[in-house]
């Protein structure tokens, strides 16, 4: 089995299940006054620092959530009707746990969506500067494209929202690059920032939303008052103490890690280039996400073909809806290889190899996408 | 260490520990197309028919949710607003996680929330049919009450509630009593039900939601879609698939294990019946929960007092915010000790020795509760 679909989800690192495991060992819950208690208290504390300080942030400022998906989802619920501006300003490339959202504010209760332009996927600043014009309570969007790996420049979005609108609240989706590559909250200017623990060797089930103190949010689960009352319900202790663990492995390699992944995309790149008619995303991307285009070839069907070969990787249309209009034809044969530490340069090699039996077979074949 | 406070939180049991582990062998994403995704989508689907047979309900009818305080708020804010009646009946003995979102309900939707009376913590049923004359889009409460054990006759709430008003929704919290006693949705009229895993010996992070087919309700996470468009965010498989197992080997036993629980709670109020002045919860609790009263003896210095001696309980009042009022001054001395299966006749007995030991050196120490 080889598997290329990382940025979907990662194998939990051995790291996160020796913290799981030591979590059974602390299994009270945080919210008890006894020792148990007051023990289960002191670990989230210190997943909570270990986590917080990847970024540049305070611990208390760190909300653990169950995903990514519910960190967005209460960035932006959580603070667009205590923010000035009935305009939220975001791209038509963002996650469906972002544009989703989006679409129920500007439905239920009259927020006017931005849709910036983009250059080459990246945030035109100009267009933004002019954006910011009317009055906005958040920019929202991402810094790793989850389908093109694509970068943005959160630093030049972040001075640009802080110079010419300084109460706008800049949220970012850091699921893809947290632990990949460095985020400093401050450097950036970012108030809200969303992370995700299954994309670096963390469990599904576990995602932090940072909240820049000062900043005010509500929550959207309520009870108990959990995670400074941001975030109700006991706290998926065994899931945090896993993500604390894989994100400071991850976050402690990290460099051997990028170099390591760029070598695995370079030969991958370098070795599928011989096949014609493949183009692969460009400059400016993230080595963990390649995103191809196969000409002739139905990304499905292709996704499907390897499967049955063993090799797993994501036609990049699986689980969004924003493929719509102009980019219709082009997601039907786009397709989304992403890399893991895991992953060996044999893998790839044998990877390539079925790549080019398929997409061989699949042209033959001749079922050209329509 | 003697941990006497399972109604907080349980040690995962090993059939979830090994299926936890079974779920790192599936690590695919459910939403991917590959094998591996789809082999992930099967052990979601095989955790959903396991939980939902439990309580007589179909597969698609169990929503995945990250705790029981999620599903609570799913329950109500998913279809307050979708169902006619701006009443909502309930009692002010819930878990928080019910009152917060009521209080909420009422505050921005301006619903009028009734609480009902209850006579020894059983809710009134004149007062609730008398109460549905109004039109009420949910009644909602608890099965086995978390501080107090009381069990409420969902049975007879049910039918009161489908016969005065059928339209309206009947919710259940079964944080405390699934797996424990029989629940069957149809029986008892339940539209929707939360349920817990970490109560039962599964994982902190994961619950599920009944929801009767055909109730509309709304999500109140969005993104990709997952739980039929109910709750989006990746699954937590390993939470689901542990819960999945626990339950299973929870129900399997239950009879076994109601038995067994009964015998250490009837020897915990034997034995402790010899020291003077303490009030023990009475009939129709359940035996998972034993409730009492010490008189002179403040709950929170108790707690800390067996803490040290490595004795876990809870004071009850710990996380909860309805104990004010009338109940304020026996809420400062109310404690909660709750049974598990992993228990001892051996530990009761300790236990018993160092409670009788702990209430009279408080006592005499003359710090009676104010």
């Amino acid at each position: 089995m080889i598997y290329l679909d990382n940025a979907a989800t990662t194998k939990p690192s051995k790291p996160a299940i020796t913290a799981l495991m030591r979590s059974f060992k602390v299994c009270g819950n945080p919210s008890s006054l006894h020792q148990m208690g007051i023990d289960a208290e002191k670990e989230l504390a210190h997943a909570r620092k270990a986590i917080a300080g990847i970024i540049g942030a305070k611990p208390a400022e760190a909300i653990f959530t169950s995903s990514g998906t519910e960190a967005n989802n209460l960035a932006l619920f959580g603070t667009a009707k205590k923010h000035k501006g009935k305009q939220i300003i975001t791209t038509k490339h963002e996650h469906s746990s972002i544009l989703k959202p989006l679409e129920k504010l500007a439905e239920k209760d009259n927020f006017n969506i931005y849709y910036l332009n983009t250059i080459n996927g990246k945030i035109d600043l100009d267009d933004l500067q002019n954006a910011l014009a009317e009055p906005t309570c958040i920019v929202t969007t991402h810094h790793i494209n989850n389908e093109t790996g694509i970068i943005q420049d959160i630093q030049a979005i972040g001075h640009t929202i802080k110079k010419h609108s300084p109460a706008t609240l800049f949220h970012i989706d850091a699921a893809q690059s947290f632990c990949k590559m460095p985020i400093d909250v401050a450097d950036s200017k970012i108030d809200l920032l969303t992370l995700s623990a299954h994309k670096i060797g963390g469990l599904k089930g576990s995602g932090a939303l940072f909240v820049k103190s000062g900043v005010n949010i509500q929550p959207i689960i309520l009870g108990g008052g959990q995670e400074n009352n941001l975030r109700s319900g006991t706290e998926n202790l065994g899931g945090i103490m896993a993500f604390a663990a894989a994100s400071t492995y991850c976050w402690q390699n990290y460099k051997t890690n990028f170099e390591y992944i760029k070598s695995l995309n370079d030969r991958f790149r370098g070795l599928l280039g011989v096949v014609d008619d493949i183009t692969f995303s460009g400059a400016d991307t993230s080595p963990y996400i390649l995103d191809m285009d196969i000409a002739g070839v139905r990304s499905e069907v292709l996704l499907n073909a390897l499967s049955a070969k063993d090799v797993f990787v994501s036609s990049g249309a699986a689980c969004s809806s924003n493929k719509k209009g102009a980019n219709a034809h082009r997601a039907e044969t786009a397709l989304r290889v992403s890399f893991g530490v895991d992953n060996t340069l044999e893998e790839i090699d044998a990877a390539i190899h079925i790549f080019a039996e398929c997409i061989k077979a699949l042209r033959k074949s001749a079922r050209i996408v329509r």
